[in-house]
């Protein structure tokens, strides 16, 4: 663990460098170094758990001082009932998930005895930049080393102590193993994160996980690939055919199920047709919820006046309300709403309700998001309601991963290739008046090392 | 094609908007239209052969009254016997391969009624920055439609009346098809780069196709990923228990095969036991190459004095020298080749020369490289030597593609998921008391839409 009072950029870059150094020894060890390792992470952490709720009080305490807001203060908080534990279970929970490495996607003969493969591994040192929630620090943790990665840990000054302890406590149990203790870091609130980010030398990728400024900016400032997703403006669209009952059902749980969530929708689409049916059904349903509708003059119209209804701007249906407020627009087609998704929404879920298959194959195959659903609440866009196993996160990127991102998100591959032939291979046995590539495919069981 | 005098941002905006635009219309066209696209463009192409070799006649004449190099003029020349034709048939090429989009990677039932698909689809809209090549335009053009992808062409100044001669012919023959006409633009000399590369908003993948300082700089220079590698540093390390004849293969073709490409050996690395047996042997076959050998104190100790025998400094093990140069250090193990090369290389392509399969899986699993080789040449490292196909580019990336990336290199996924349950799917016909997620895997034959 860095020294919490070190922010000068020689510091990240000592940091990075250690990172680095211990995803490169790590490479050499056998796979089941790292699940004994997240064994012992969880029995140091169970262990040890009156200790990390008194460093997590003096968080809370200082949060309740300050000015955070009672939901961060939430966040922060490790002693809610459950809430250690299910850190724990989520421990046990990344262990028993398949192992991401060493799988072969594509296997080849070049030539007689000239083999080529494509093996999975990770992807190096990943940087993780949280705010409030201190057991990020453990559950990243555990995705990393299950995957390979090693991790450097930036977290807000709201957790310092909870996060500055967990992570001194995984060090311990890294030390009890032969993962190298620089495997997993945490780097403490003084560091700047900007010198973190100009570590492109040592650090693949990085993964922010907060709200839109934090992920913007860091967007903005670093030439590290990142992932994860700023906004989600997120939209469901009542087409022609679509049932009342599965409108009133996709719209009103996409909304209300979970306001803050990034997979909210926060713009609903209706075809003129409904303006008369299913359009009010589905706007009373809203309003019982206390939703505020954000109206253009079409859907307006067709309304009786409430409190709740109001007139809506174009920069409404740009934006990510985070609560009970939706912003409503009339249009004459499927591909008339497709085409204002593409570009209005932030490419991450958005979901139609319809009848039509032609209507269905318009929106899977026109619409530019992660997640394309018909007849469905724009809720399920999540790692496990997926079956993923786990959530690393979810990605609006359009390269690497989209969308719910589970343990494979965090490998790459790299090509192995071995000649078992006398004097070795060379292209100009192929090439140039030399034999042929034979090119045939070959089974992707093992990796050849 | 966009105007070749226009050099504003806002034009920058407009291309990019155009191929946004030409991109998400083209996602509902039936995929055949794409083969009947570089079909239209090569007869295209073809009966315009005089009119193009006219105006790169007169980049070649430029180029010779101007500074450009030898070479580099001569990569401008589509005169060349036989060069256009191969230009042509590398259209039908990738016309034959099969289609990287379409195709189901993940598919669950998250419940009955309730499927999940994971589909690859085009990345959306590519930014390719070329140099002197004028037949990128066409090589581009022709892997972008065939993967799905708009793309919007920068060349240099070099290849101006040909590059914008091809495009504009590319565009004729999108006309008489189905896809839209500017989903392959091309932007003349005068439009800034920045301006492009400023365009996040519209643009997916940006692809430099060029010299160090091209990608150097563009790296430096925007928030879009960039696919590509801007060195090849590759090493090869002879080890301890190597073969005399596999050492001198190996090491001579890496180094002389084409010294001016990204995978050719730039460092050679020997174990500490050959001093006085292999290395004078790789040495002479080196020198009779006229190869300059750059070597530490201990490897320059073992040779007869030469004049192409010098002392290396320490930047000599960073530096791509693209040329008759290699330099050459003394190791006393696997691992410290593997820690040498970790550190100074582009994690490109390194070999080992041995016969200890325990050195094998040191190399293979420790080396932070895209192309891991036992025992074959560096010059190995290229798409269409591994049976990909085609070669969009070599990537020394760590996420989304790595080493040799063929088409598969220009798709990411969405998911699609679809309800056919009466009322439509929630979260909460699973959760909170609902039923249970079943999360039983599906066939992934064709994607459901």
């Amino acid at each position: 663990m860095s020294d919490p009072s070190s922010s000068s950029s020689s510091s990240a870059e000592s940091i990075a460098i250690a990172a680095r150094r211990a995803f490169e020894a790590s490479q050499l060890l056998p796979i089941t170094e790292r699940d004994r390792a997240l064994t012992a992470i969880r029995s140091r952490l169970e262990s040890a758990k009156s200790d990390v709720l008194v460093a997590n009080k003096k968080d809370m305490d200082a949060a309740r001082n300050g000015e955070l807001s009672k939901s961060l203060v939430s966040r922060l908080d490790l002693s809610r009932p459950g809430k250690y534990e299910s850190m724990l279970q989520g421990i046990s929970d990344v262990a028993a998930l398949p192992v991401p490495t060493g799988i072969v996607t594509f296997a080849k003969e070049l030539g007689p005895g000239l083999e080529l493969q494509r093996v999975t591994c990770p992807v190096g040192v990943l940087l993780v930049i949280f705010e409030a929630r201190p057991e990020v620090v453990v559950n990243i943790a555990a995705l990393a080393i299950k995957s390979g990665n090693a991790a450097i840990l930036k977290g807000g000054k709201e957790s310092l102590h909870t996060a500055t302890l967990l992570s001194h406590l995984i060090s311990e149990a890294l030390a009890t193993t032969s993962v190298p203790p620089a495997f997993v870091q945490s780097v403490a609130t003084r560091s700047e994160i900007s010198s973190l980010l100009a570590q492109d030398r040592y650090i693949d990728l990085v993964m922010p996980r907060g709200g839109n400024e934090l992920v913007r900016s860091i967007q903005n400032s670093t030439r590290i690939p990142v992932m994860g997703h700023a906004d989600g403006i997120c939209a469901v669209y009542i087409d022609e055919s679509a049932q009342e009952e599965t409108a009133v059902r996709v719209v009103v749980e996409s909304k209300i199920d979970y306001m803050a969530a990034c997979n909210a929708a926060e713009t609903l689409l209706i075809h003129q047709s409904l303006l008369s049916t299913i359009w009010p059904k589905v706007a009373s349903a809203l309003i019982e919820q206390s939703v505020t509708l954000k109206c253009d003059p079409a859907s307006l119209a067709a309304l009786s006046p409430s409190d709740l209804i109001v007139p809506s701007s174009e920069q409404d249906y740009y934006t990510e309300f985070l609560g009970p407020t939706l912003a409503v627009k009339v249009v004459a087609s499927v591909s008339e709403a497709i085409k204002h998704i593409n570009s209005h929404s932030s490419h991450h879920t958005d979901s139609i309700v319809t009848e039509s298959e032609e209507s269905m194959s318009a929106w899977c195959r026109g619409l530019d998001s992660a997640n394309c659903y018909i007849n469905a609440s724009t809720r399920f866009a999540d790692g496990t309601r997926y079956g993923l196993g786990t959530e690393v996160g979810i990605s609006t990127g359009k390269t690497h991963a989209r969308g719910p991102v589970g343990l494979d998100g965090l490998v790459i591959y790299k090509y192995m290739m071995r000649s078992k032939k006398q004097g070795g291979s060379v292209i100009a046995d192929y090439e140039k008046g030399g034999g042929k590539y034979t090119h045939q495919d070959l089974p992707t069981q093992a990796p050849m090392f």
